[in-house]
Parts: C-alpha cells; sequence; structure tokens
C-alpha cells in the first residue's frame, strides 16, 4: 500500500498546488491564477471572432473542443458555436490568417489564455496560436472539488452538474461538475521547432498508430512531426514512380499516396508539419530488392531483417542514381509540402564502395580521398537535386563536412558539442542526442538535457582530456539551433506498444523544447506529467491499456493482479543493453520486459521516500510506510511465483522474482537496524548484528543486475538502506539499476 | 486479497478443466478433448479449399486471422495462405457457395473442427460453418503452460517461441508460446435466429460503436443484428427521400446511408443479418418534427428527450400516412438486403386517437371498437406495404391480433406465455423476455431463461391464479420458435459505456442461443464467461477499459485504486429502478454508477464462499480468508473516503461507503461468532452475546438498501452470516440487494 500512499499524499499534494498551479504541460510561459473558476456544463458554448476566425484550422479545431470535452466529462455536448459578438462560455479571437501556404518554421505560436467572470478567452494573432490555446484550455478542465469556488457568470455553468441540467451554477455553490480556474496565461513556445523523428522502418506502424501520435503530439504542443520512411528494414511509402521501392522492399507493410496526403492533412489541422526522411547513402537495403541498380554489387538484395548497420549502400559514382533520386525527390517533394526534406546520411560504412574496384577508381579519378569525401560528394550532388525541388535539404550530424552549403540543416544524435559546432560554424541545427526514447531511459533524464546547455558528462569528458571546453555561442549563433526532436527508433518496439513507448516521456521533452529555459524542476515535471498522462487518455491514446492487454495476455487465464504488481517495480534495461540480443523483425515482442513502461513510478517514487527518509536524523526516522511496501511486493511474488512457473512467456522472469525477494527482504531489515529508536521499534542498536551488513551488500548487488532484460528499481533504494546501517560492509564498487547495463 | 485468491482458485481450477475443457463459449453442439496440442507460431499458415474457398466472406475472415493470432499473441504473422493442397497450420474446406443472395435465415452454420498432429481442420459445408468454425479456432488459442504437451509435426510450430524463430517445436518440449490443444468439434446451433436488438435511438451509438458490437457478436456467433433506428428521442438514418426524418429528428447524430451500406457490408463478412426496425405506430415522436403531417395533431412537433412511453403517435387514418410510409419503406427495403423488416408495434397508449373527433369518427365508420383495433387496421395496411417490398414483417407481441396474417413474425418482451400462445396460433416467434441487458441482472439469470421452457415464476404465478399451465408445445410448434434476442435499450447508457452494458452478459444469452439445451451450469458458464470476456479484448471491445477511464475521470488528479476496490462490489440497482429519475437525453451519464459493470465479480465470489464455508459443519469451518477480505474492504473505506469528499462528482457515494463499513464489520464480526472452535480463535462459544444479532441484522438491512443508484452486492452473503449466528435475532422481512428495487 506504501505506493498507493505515496502517490496519494504526492498527488494529494499536487492537488493542493493545482488550487494554485494548474497541472499544464508544457508550462507556459507565464501562468497567474486566480481564486474561482470558470463552470463547464452542458450549456458549453464557443464563438470565434476576428481576421483569422474562417481559418479552416481554427474550425476545425473548435468542431474538436465539443468532442473532446465531452470525452473528459463525460457530459454529453451538441457543438454550439455562438453567432460573432454572442456570448459564450470560450471566446476565441484570432487576429488574422496567415499566410496560407503550408506551415512554415516560425509561424506565430503565441495566444493569450484568460479565465474570469464565468467565461474563457483566447486570443491570438493566428491560427496556430489559438490551436496552442485550446490545447492549454483543455487542460486546465478538471473536475470540481469541494474547494473549487465556481464562479456563477459563465453561460457554460448551465448543467456542469452532472443529473440535473438545471440547477448548477447557483452563484458560490461548488456544483458537482467540472470547472477551469480562473487563470491568466501568456504563452509562446522557446523553440521554434519541436519534433519528433518517428521510425517506421525497423518495426511498421499503421496509420492509426501515427494518428495517435500526432494527437498526442498536438496535446503537448509539438510541432514536426520527422517520419524516418525508410532504413534497411523496410520502405514504407508508395512510390508511383518507382512502384518496385514498397512493394519489394516493405513485406507489404506501407502507407499509400492516399493515406500519406491524408496523414499531412491530418497533421496541419493539429498545427503539426510533416517532414519525410529518406535515408541516404547508408540504411539503404530496402531501395535495393526493387531497383538493384542503386546498389553497388549485382543482385540479387534483400531487405533487412536485422538491427544495427549494414553494408549495403547506395552507389553515389554512377548518373543513374542521380537520374533516379531526382525523379523520387521530385515526386516526395510534391507530396510532402514540407519545406524541408531529410535526406538521413547517418552511419555510413564505406566497406562496400572500398572494396568495389569501380568505386575505387571514381574516387581515385575525383581525387577523393575516403568514403567520407565520397560520401560529400554523394550529398553535394544530392543537395542540388533537393533543392531543385525547392526544398531545404536536413541530414544527420554527419552531413556537416567541409564545403557543405549553409542552407543544409543539421539534426544532431552526436550531442551538444557537434550542434554547437554547427552553429558556429553558420549552420541551423536541431539537437536529438539526449532524447532518444528508445533507449528506455527515465523522463527526468532526457528533461535535463537542453540544447543550449552543455551536459556536465560533456564537460568532464573535455576537462578529462585536457580539450578546451565549448564558449559560450554568441547570440546570432543561438539563433541558429532552432530546437530539438525526440527519437523513437523500432527495433525492439512494435505498434502494439508504441504509445507506451513514446507517452508520457514525450510529454516532458515536449516541455523542454517550449516552456522557459528556467522551468527545470523535474519534481514539478513528474507532478505534472502524471496528471497529464492520464489526460492524453482521453485522446485515445493507450500507453495504459495497452500494456494491461500485453500483461493479460502474458498471465494466460490466471488473474493478472499479481504480474502488475510484481511488474511495477521493474524497468526494461537501459541503452542499447538488449540490442545485443539476436532478433528479426518477426521476432514476437510479447514478454514482461516489452509490457512494462520505460520508468516505473512505483520504484521511483520508493527511492525517493528512501532519500527523504534517510536524510531525517536517526531519532526522527520511521521506516513503518517503507516496510510495509517491501513486506507488500515481498508477498505478492509468492502469488506471482505459480504463474511464472506455470505460463511459459513468464517463465524467464523467476530470477527477477528471486530477486526482488532478496531486495525487500534487505530493505526490510535494513528499516528494522536503522528505525531503531524510531517508531519503528527493532533492535535499539542502530547496528547490524556480525556480518549482515557486508553478507546483505553482496547479495543486494548481485540482485540489482540485470534480470534478463529486467531491471528491479527499487534495487538503488534499497542498496542506500543498506548502506545506511552501520557496522562494517563491502567497498566494492556496486552496479546500481540506474547505469546503462 | 481474498477476491484476488478466490479468482486464482477459481481461474486456477478451471486452468485444471482446461486441459480437459476448453473455455469456448457458446460451448460447442460435441466437443472431445485429446493429449497434445498444436502450436502457434510466426510460421503459421493457412490453406483454403473447396467449392467455396473463394466465397468473400472467407476470404476475408482468411485475412482476418492472421490479425487477430498477432493480437492474441503478439507474434507479428504476415498472411501466409498456401496453395491448394501444400500443407498448412490451418486447413479449411469448405464443400461448396451457398445461395449468393443475402444471407438468410436458416442458412447452414455447422462446422467441424479437428486438432491433432500438429494441424487444424475446419471442415464445412457452407461459408457461414467456416465463419464460426474460426471463431472456435481463434478462441482456442491459449498461451502455453508449463504442462503443454505441443506437438512436433505442424508447421506452425517453428517460431512458437518468444525470442527464437527458430528453435521451438522441438518434439514434447514445451516451447514459450502459444497452442491450440488436441481436440475435435462437431458444432451446429440450436437456434437459427440469435440476436441482439441494439436501441441507437435513445442514446446514438456511433459507426464504430456499432462495429465493436458486430465483432463482438461475430465473436459469440451470434447472427441477428436488430438494429432499433427509430424512437421517440432520435431518427438515426437518413432517409434520401423524406430527408427532414433525420435533420429534424436526431440532433444531428445519425448514420448517413453509405455508413448503412459500409454496416451492412461489414455484418455480412461476419455472417451477421440486419433487421431494421422502425417503431410505428407509437415511439413515433421523431418522424414528426420533420412531417407533422403524419401525425395526428397540428405542429410544431419536437422529439422526446425524456425516456417512457409517450403520446405522439402517427395517425392510421389518413390515406396519406400509408403513401409517405409506402415510399419510406420502399426506400429502406432497397437499403437493407434482408428478409425481415421490424415494424416495432409496441407500447401504443391510444389516447391521442381517442381525444381526436376526426380519428374517433374514422373508428366508428370502420367498426374499430378502440384503439387496439385501430392499431390491427394500421398493422394490416403496413403489412402490405411491407409485404409488396418483399419483406417479412416482424413485430413486438402486440402486433399479435386477431386477424393477422401468419407470415408475420412476433418478437415477444412479454414471455414464453405469449410466445408460445403465438406459436399455438402457428405464428413464428422469437423470445426477448428475460434477456433485457439494460435491467442489469446479473448473466446468471439471463443465462437461466430458455425460450423452451416456462420459468418457474411464470408456473407459480399461474398456479397461484389458479390458471392453466400451458402445456408443452408440439414438435411443429416449436419449429415456429426461431430463437432469441438479447435486447439493450439505451435509456441509461451511452456509447461510452456501451460495451460494458452488453459484455460479457451477451455471451452468456449467446450461448443459450447456440449450445445445446443441455449446456446450462452456471459455474462452468462463469469459468468460461470470464475467459471470453479477456479474449474478447482482443477485438478491440472495450467493456473493461471504457469503465476504467470514467473511473479514473471521477477520481480527478488522484489515484484511482482506491475507487476501483471500493466499486468492485458495488452493482447498479436492479431493473427499473432507476428509471424513475428525473432524466433527459443530454444529462451526463458520468457518475460512478454509470462506471461500474452491472455485475460485480468480486461480490458473487465472496457470497459463492459465503455459502461454501456455511455449508460446512461448525467445527470444520475457517473464515480466515472471508475475513481478510472484509477486513481489506473495510480498510479501503478509509483510502477512498477522502477522495468521496474532495471530488465533487464523487460526493453522493458516501452514503454507500458508511454502509460498506457497516457490513464489511458485521461480517466479521459474524465470522469470529461463527468460526469458535475453527481456526478463527474467537469465543469459544459459536453465539453472540446480548442483542449483538438482532441490532446487527438491523443494521445491515439498512445498509443493504440501495445507496442512491448503488447495490453493495457483499450484502447478502454478509446477511446470511450474521443470520447464521446463534442468538435471538429479528424476523422482519429482509430487502436484499438481489431483489429488483
Amino acid at each position: 500500500m506504501l505506493t498507493r500512499l505515496l502517490t496519494f499524499f504526492a498527488v494529494g499534494s499536487s492537488v493542493v498546488l493545482c488550487q494554485v498551479q494548474p497541472a499544464l504541460m508544457p508550462w507556459p510561459a507565464s501562468v497567474s491564477v486566480q481564486p474561482g473558476a470558470v463552470a463547464i456544463g452542458s450549456g458549453f458554448s464557443v464563438s470565434v471572432s476576428g481576421g483569422g476566425a474562417t481559418d479552416g484550422r481554427v474550425t476545425a479545431a473548435v468542431e474538436r473542443i465539443f468532442e473532446r470535452l465531452t470525452r473528459q466529462t463525460g457530459i454529453p455536448l451538441l457543438p454550439r458555436v455562438a453567432a460573432a459578438g454572442q456570448s459564450a462560455t470560450l471566446t476565441i479571437v484570432v487576429e488574422s490568417k496567415d499566410h496560407g501556404a503550408p506551415q512554415r518554421l516560425g509561424d506565430d505560436e503565441r495566444y493569450s489564455l484568460e479565465c474570469s467572470n464565468g467565461r474563457v478567452r483566447i486570443s491570438a494573432d493566428r491560427p496556430l496560436g489559438v490551436l496552442r490555446g485550446i490545447e492549454t484550455f483543455l487542460q486546465l478542465v478538471q473536475e470540481n472539488t469541494s474547494s473549487t469556488e465556481v464562479g456563477s457568470k459563465g453561460a457554460g455553468s448551465a448543467g456542469a452538474g452532472s443529473t440535473d441540467a438545471g440547477s448548477a451554477g447557483a452563484s458560490g455553490a461548488t456544483a458537482a461538475g467540472f470547472s477551469v480556474p480562473d487563470v491568466t496565461i501568456r504563452d509562446e513556445p522557446r523553440f521554434e521547432w519541436r519534433g519528433l523523428s518517428l521510425d517506421v522502418s525497423r518495426h511498421f506502424i499503421p496509420v492509426e498508430g501515427v494518428r495517435r501520435t500526432l494527437d498526442g503530439m498536438a496535446a503537448v504542443k509539438l510541432n514536426v512531426l520527422h517520419w524516418h520512411l525508410s532504413d534497411d528494414q523496410g520502405f514504407r511509402i508508395e512510390s508511383k514512380k518507382y512502384p518496385r521501392l514498397a512493394q519489394e522492399g516493405s513485406d507489404g507493410m506501407y502507407y499509400t499516396q492516399a493515406e500519406v496526403r491524408g496523414m499531412i492533412a491530418y497533421a496541419r489541422e493539429r498545427g503539426i508539419r510533416i517532414v519525410p526522411e529518406f535515408d541516404m547513402p547508408g540504411h539503404a537495403a530496402s531501395w535495393l530488392p526493387g531497383y538493384p541498380q542503386l546498389g553497388t554489387h549485382a543482385p540479387p538484395y534483400q531487405i533487412v531483417r536485422g538491427a544495427g548497420i549494414f553494408g549495403s549502400l547506395i552507389d553515389p559514382t554512377k548518373e543513374s542514381t542521380y537520374k533516379f533520386l531526382d525523379g523520387f525527390v521530385g515526386e516526395m517533394a510534391k507530396l510532402f509540402p514540407d519545406e524541408y526534406f531529410h535526406i538521413g546520411g547517418d552511419e555510413v560504412d564505406p566497406k562496400e564502395w572500398n572494396q568495389n574496384t569501380r568505386i575505387r577508381a571514381f574516387m581515385a579519378a575525383h581525387r577523393l580521398a575516403d568514403g567520407a569525401a565520397l560520401q560529400t560528394y554523394f550529398n553535394q550532388r544530392l543537395l542540388k537535386i533537393v533543392t531543385r525541388h525547392h526544398k531545404h535539404m536536413e541530414g544527420w550530424d554527419e552531413v556537416l563536412t567541409p564545403g557543405l552549403p549553409k542552407s543544409v540543416v543539421i539534426q544532431s544524435w552526436r550531442g551538444q558539442e557537434s550542434l554547437w559546432q554547427a552553429a558556429r560554424e553558420g549552420y541551423q541545427g536541431l539537437l536529438s542526442a539526449g532524447y532518444y526514447l528508445d533507449l528506455m531511459q527515465p523522463a527526468s533524464k532526457h528533461y535535463a538535457v537542453d540544447p543550449m546547455k552543455l551536459p556536465q558528462e560533456t564537460i568532464e569528458r573535455l576537462q578529462k582530456k585536457n580539450a578546451p571546453i565549448p564558449g559560450a555561442l554568441t547570440p546570432e549563433q543561438q539563433k541558429l539551433i532552432l530546437g530539438g526532436e525526440a527519437a523513437m527508433w523500432e527495433e525492439l518496439a512494435t505498434a502494439e506498444n508504441l504509445d507506451a513507448k513514446l507517452w508520457p516521456r514525450l510529454a516532458a521533452i515536449a516541455e523542454r523544447f517550449w516552456s522557459p529555459e528556467s522551468v527545470t524542476d523535474p519534481v514539478s515535471m513528474y507532478q505534472r506529467m502524471a496528471v497529464t498522462n492520464r489526460w492524453l487518455e482521453w485522446l485515445g491514446l493507450t500507453q495504459r491499456s495497452s500494456l494491461e492487454l500485453m500483461r493479460m495476455r502474458l498471465a494466460g487465464d490466471l488473474p493478472v493482479g499479481p504480474l502488475d504488481e510484481f511488474a511495477s517495480v521493474m524497468e526494461p534495461v537501459k541503452g542499447y543493453a538488449r540490442h545485443a540480443e539476436r532478433y528479426d523483425i518477426f521476432v514476437p515482442f510479447n514478454r514482461l520486459v516489452d509490457a512494462i513502461p520505460p520508468e516505473s513510478n512505483g520504484a521511483r517514487e520508493f527511492r525517493e521516500e528512501v532519500d527523504r527518509y534517510l536524510a531525517l536524523p536517526q531519532g526522527q526516522r520511521d521506516g513503518a510506510a517503507l516496510r510495509k511496501r517491501l513486506t507488500e511486493w515481498g508477498q505478492n511474488i509468492d502469488r506471482v511465483r505459480p504463474m511464472l512457473q506455470t505460463e511459459t512467456l513468464l517463465s524467464e522472469n523467476l530470477a527477477a522474482a528471486d530477486a526482488l525477494a532478496v531486495l525487500c527482504r534487505a530493505g526490510e531489515e535494513a528499516l528494522g537496524y536503522l528505525d531503531a529508536g524510531g517508531s519503528g521499534g527493532a533492535a535499539a542498536s542502530g547496528g547490524a548484528p556480525g556480518d549482515w551488513k557486508a553478507r546483505t551488500q553482496t547479495a543486494v548487488a548481485e540482485a540489482a543486475k540485470r534480470k534478463g532484460d529486467l531491471l528491479i528499481q527499487i534495487a538503488p533504494g534499497v542498496e542506500k538502506l543498506v548502506d545506511a546501517v552501520a557496522g562494517p560492509g563491502v567497498q566494492a564498487p556496486k552496479e546500481t539499476g540506474e547505469d546503462d547495463q
């Protein structure tokens, strides 16, 4: 129960906080909360006015408000759009239309939102600002609590109640129902490029999955979907000009052009640009089964069904390659209206080029010293093609080689150093390093990464090498840093658990890109992210429900409760630890490690509680709640063990159950010693007898190691407890669950 | 934890049972299980042969197998359809095509299914049998347990494992993965009409909701969707000929004809007929805003936003009415290909007719004695129209009046007496009485209702009146009973919680219609229904997840766990108890009573355990597990109470929390007395002191009463425990939670 209690207290205090601070994410540029609230009931209505009122994105967003509010509140709302001038619960004023062309980098997204006197008002200069403001408004809607003071003047107050459509809204009374707090918000983004790079090649994500992702992105004010459409494992888009790309490069799993057009429209309605990526000249195996003439050797070619960096490259020495690419880029440039076009360019292993006599001869003739030089040659030819089709070219770090024109945008997977270097050289850039969601890191780790700040690890690494620490960028160079992109690579994820790999951590990254640089408190972030995570469910996102179903599948005919409880302290191994396994794209990702969130809230809360406990002087400590939690986790092992023994897909987790038992017992014993003198009432000495400490440290260190692909994330907390017990211990370096393993 | 434990044991034993008896629902006509199993892995393939192999329903169903197996197992399957003659994991043989016309009543649905030697074979004479057999096959797929013996000969065994596509399928070894048990099944339905009557008028159900319902229906082998498209509260279908029907009669919530055509095709692909119902001449208020000339008085008319029986009738005396209906029925008869056409005909209150001078004059002129006679006149005119458009007319009980042609099918909401009477008179009929899912009755209650058996209550009622008990039907009359239809009226349900109102109880009714008459054991039904309920989730049904989300909404920012636990022993009030409340169709159904299943498994298991406990002689009783469960429910009240006090939509449930506390304490105390001499170790006397029993009986009777719209369904169990304690008690008649209140 401790988790429940902790959660209860933690969120309980955030509820109190909510009277002051609504759980908005990303946090706006400026928020001021007043007492009072605007009722949201069955009389809810919207009016839209201003020069931009007829913009299609605005009218579609207004229609969605009714649908979404109905879902969020359970109040059946008919779309009531008041005529201009008529009073409405929500008044939207949008100054003017924008350029009317496809959404562009830098389009105005500012808005202000004011709730007072029973009315809500969103004002924006341009349509995109309205879209952002509406998301903020929807995040503000909350169930009235006994302390909510709902204002009486709003048209929307009628029918705020649950069963009685007419009685609510009486002055000062708190009706059962929903409201938004009185608040004044001025908001605008810190960065103008706030993206998600989504790999749909290594595992295909069907249309609905991408749409759900766009819904979620819009909800946290991200504005670029970078669609990684081709890689070694699959070519995921129909080309009319080169139909064999998808036909022979995708196992039948690709988007038709009609679907792509639909997706672009869907994204545009939500204020999101779509930038396509076609990775070249490496990560290009899926081009070649259909068009082997693009490759360096004779057919046959096959798409790759494993992971990693593979050898099959596009041949940059043939003129026919550029003719082909001109046709392909031309077709795609027409299909995708965005101004940017991503050509990948990462991770080229030039072995295949170097081994080819014809290519070596070409390199010699063109004085291209090595593979990197040949890739630069390729990039420059490709740049001409991309430019001819009126696009700005974008590429990963590696495309930045001497002589690259300044119009190319660099996306950095290597880090701030590399990004800043590009900016110093005059290139625009985006940061993706530190935002790789597939590495299963906690939200706080991504949240701490800032495109404009060198990470402490980088500084320390450079100091160790006695290398110079990069100085601050000039204001002009800073402007070249456009923002960042989270990245989700799909080697180990599938359409089934995609949402859980993205959410809610992506919301924390979205806040990094949108909110002022000063918004960095992880405690507030976790509190608001928990609320945002629930709120996102009303959009139909499945980060919770899909994993629940997966665990139900694992449990077979047995009730899933004990497995849920067992899994609640587990996390997948971090970084690239799991990638080392042999797998191919048809391997089932249906194991427990696939069915748990990347971050365990229960374990995090336990570790935080341990820190609070240990921070108190010995006499004031009370470990009862912590001990109770450990006891419950421990007792649950007896309930889950029969399931692990019976269900064949779960049996690999017996080692984790054994290790969890060790950790629970060790933690309980440690608390017994540490509580001494406190209300826990254990041994009064405060120290453990004999070799308990050393023995337990050894056992705990063993239990803290990865078990299969799982980490038991209460381990670091238990280690701290054991270490804190007086007595002779071991000094051996310990592996903890928090490290990449 | 007792619930968990009980569930564990209960389902645990069903797992053991599953080695012998797979959890099929509806239970087939004949099942024989052998040791062994066929592996289902990434090499899974299907072959289809026979004269019916190219039937569109068969090919579509085969495609869906891959999709559905991927969801059920998490194994990514590419559609592998083997050429005829090639070996495959699943071989489907379908003797011949059927008539090619729209599906008809009585179309052959027989199939046989055989799993052995590593292969599965489905054989059927006609396409529908294949569809039914595929559902049975998918229900058979289960995760291997440590005792599964997976055969080695199947092509499908490759890749049965979780991470290793090649290693599974070794002879005799149990790989981690999935399989179907070796089994021989011969199956055919008991009744040929197995339907669900779905009201989409009182609350509109959008297209996706109806599709999900069709998915679920097909999964449990139901074959008729009776689509109740018009009622007082809304006209839910576009008419091209009379567009104002939907435009002015639906608040914009209706199906376009394109959507209807899509739905008919969707249903046909799943072996389901769609019979439309347009309720006339009563329940007809929604026809009249657009076409007031159909009514009895001058306009304006409005659609009804409340519930119940309303006055606005169609005027049967005007010739223009029949001209209109001829046009309308003609249009709908073309749109809906099914041979049957339902004209409603229920619950006509003739007041409006009787008060109208013109109509009274018409009745006198035509020698129509009363409203019933006028309705018969209307029905006979309507029958001519329906017949002219080549449909069989269907109507509710009331249409059966003297002189009604024998071609009309009677749907009985009144009961077997009325249905049997119709059969004796030579009419075909369907039973719906006893299958009303909106009345929130337990599955067992519906399951016990059989169209061919008079309910015990009916017999007793007739005996009391000294009325004759209807004798058995002749074999010929029995053939006129075509089957039955569950009914879901939507006064108190919405699109949000529809799935939870239907499922899993509808699966129990489906078994009544499909399985042999002898299949009646409720214990087996509940065990298999629990498994089926989980299995249905892989189709995307939301009976669990939608209520979870609704409870999360009620919990506001607080963790929902305590509310889930609190709600787990609650059920909505039964029968028409809740209908008495004032409500209209825009009232929010977002309260706790809307967010819980109709039937509480936890409470049912508690009551069953009480019965087992009390059945033992006093010395052998051990109430520890029951007491523990009560203690946990009781302790949870302290956790949920702050939420009930804080969240405004929950505060109405404080009385239920108080009552639950009374029940838990009373049950614990009673167990203490009853355990005496057992391991419980309470007072050794076995009797309670002083006035404990009488006092507690009074308190428990009070706590057992409805609290708002909730019943606390452990109350009957607690009452039994208290009553069993020795000592002087009260003899007053008690209300229990099981009665309709």
